[in-house]
């Protein structure tokens, strides 16, 4: 092909593809999101970051949003999923040992799965870190997925008896597209466990395996018998990827602020701090559950109930308010909660 | 505009793109690789990942090609770069504590930067790790990436008196670019400090922070005075990205495992059996620096002269021959070294 001929169909096509671009940025990129100041944050913040020459353009390579997912992304209450995945893997730790039906944590956990609902009472948290590596731990990597991807095809949410893979917030997953579309990166920065979320998150909100930034435990290499390598996982935490543990989570796995940072509890305080503490225009958001009708209602903040499960203090709203983080109201904020909805 | 429109734009446009990008491929993407078995390799490894409806077809999510640094992607020899910036750092140390000029191991880091080469003998592992916490911990995150950058943009090599940053090799530099034209995300994976390896690898290999996985540190996030959150970066190793620490840091890192893993030493071995031992058609290699002339000449493989440095045991050519990785002749396979020769 002769140079010449080369750079006019490279410049037809920019050409060709701007218009369509821009065709499609003519529709609303949001539009499970009621008009108001929130949505308008969101558009004037990627509108201020993607504008070539602007006093606040981010170069594209440092692009990066973090999104909580508990919460933030999908439905917790009344429990995260993935403590519901150690709850429900317990009968199969069970056949294989049946002795364990007679000790605790796992007696209680039987009676819990029996519709017990009193017996979640009595777990504590030691006890919920002894399912979780007794579920999660001590097989190999792809023991662990196979058994995760497993659960999370078949588990269904009490409420909605829906696949948990169904209750991610449509207005989180526009925000999720938005951003992309504008040349972020986005991630998941989770308390919820790294290996236990990738399963499903390439899938469910279009984040591959390496954007998942959760809490961290080792692995230990080594040979099976025909010689072949693979990872064990191992009860042996580097990293609780909550609090504080989220901006050290974010440079360990990424090495970059990012720009944007959304959550929804006092587990994203940090998160939040870090991110509008760099330079420039930076975008925090917190999603506040008043929504009882639609999904669930608490807090403690603005009066709401509290709960153990997601907790969005009243000391965590006043900060957001004197920071200039953006509360969002799924009450209000929000046209439309799930995808499934009409 | 009408869909119709707009679908037919898309379509020439992408007729258009196609047709340029065909052009481009036709050129040699290695051009710094003399032809033969191994130039060969590379290539068809890329073509058959990428053959659309081929058998050995990877999807783009799944294209990860990982690298070693030191001695894969630029010259490790005399001394691994990061360990002449912990020795070349002391100085500034003891300027800021002058009692330190009388202890070791400063006392003899200062005998060495006068010149006294025999010193480096004196230094044992245990000193370079106390240089390492001296010269990169306990200090912010911010500090170490300005002392650190700063010093990458003046340090020179003491046999070319180059930058370090101008001496990679510019075949792998070819390799990276080829695999990322064609969809696969390039990683480095080195035994190196990801901290200090991310402050030049965005701009000397076009590998962004996120994508390097090295040897990793906790931090811990604090405030200073004015309430300004920061992280803090601490002597705790949370992973030796060395041996079997590649697999286990890949894991950590990426979740997924590589299709091409390139390295040059013992230190690679378990990358590249875990990258083999994934299903489909993978791509393992090992440079040989076979080329005394050029760079430098060792092994002990092959009757190579002996080295701590990038040691490539005779063991590690036996099992390359027996698992099917290749090995980079420096000397046969690469038509120059750096970008800088004629």
């Amino acid at each position: 092909m002769k140079p010449n001929l080369k750079v006019s169909l490279v410049r037809f096509a920019a050409f060709a593809l701007g218009f369509v671009v821009t065709g499609v940025r003519g529709q609303d990129p949001l539009p499970s999101w009621n008009d108001g100041t929130t949505k308008q944050s969101i558009v004037d913040f990627v509108k201020a970051t993607t504008e070539t020459g602007g006093a606040k353009f981010v170069a594209p390579e440092e692009r990066i949003a973090t999104f909580d997912q508990d919460g933030t992304l999908w439905v917790e209450h009344p429990m995260y999923t993935q403590v519901m995945y150690c709850l429900e893997r317990v009968p199969a730790l069970v056949k294989e040992k049946p002795e364990l039906a007679r000790v605790a944590p796992y007696s209680t956990v039987l009676e819990l799965l029996k519709g017990d609902r009193a017996a979640m009472e009595k777990l504590t948290m030691d006890d919920l870190m002894k399912l979780l590596a007794a579920t999660s731990t001590g097989m190999s990597v792809e023991t662990f997925s196979a058994e995760a991807k497993k659960w999370i095809a078949e588990a269904k949410h009490p409420r909605w008896k829906k696949p948990y893979t169904e209750l991610t917030y449509q207005p989180m997953q526009e925000v999720l597209t938005y951003l992309r579309a504008n040349g972020f990166k986005t991630y998941i920065v989770t308390g919820g466990g790294q290996d236990f979320v990738r399963q499903y998150a390439e899938k469910t909100y279009g984040i591959p395996p390496e954007q998942i930034v959760g809490t961290m435990g080792g692995t230990t290499y080594g040979y099976d018998k025909d010689g072949k390598p693979f990872l064990t996982k191992e009860p042996k935490l580097l990293l609780n990827d909550n609090n504080a543990g989220k901006p050290e989570g974010i440079h360990l796995m990424i090495g970059r602020r990012p720009f944007a940072a959304f959550g929804n509890s006092t587990g994203d305080k940090q998160m939040l701090e870090y991110t509008k503490a760099g330079s420039g225009t930076r975008l925090c958001m917190l999603v506040l559950h008043d929504d009882a009708k639609r999904e669930y209602a608490y807090g403690p903040a603005t009066g709401l109930p509290n709960t153990k499960v997601g907790t969005f203090t009243q000391a965590l709203y006043d900060e957001a308010k004197k920071q200039g983080w953006t509360v969002i109201s799924m009450k209000n904020d929000w046209k439309r909660v799930f995808a499934f909805e009409n």
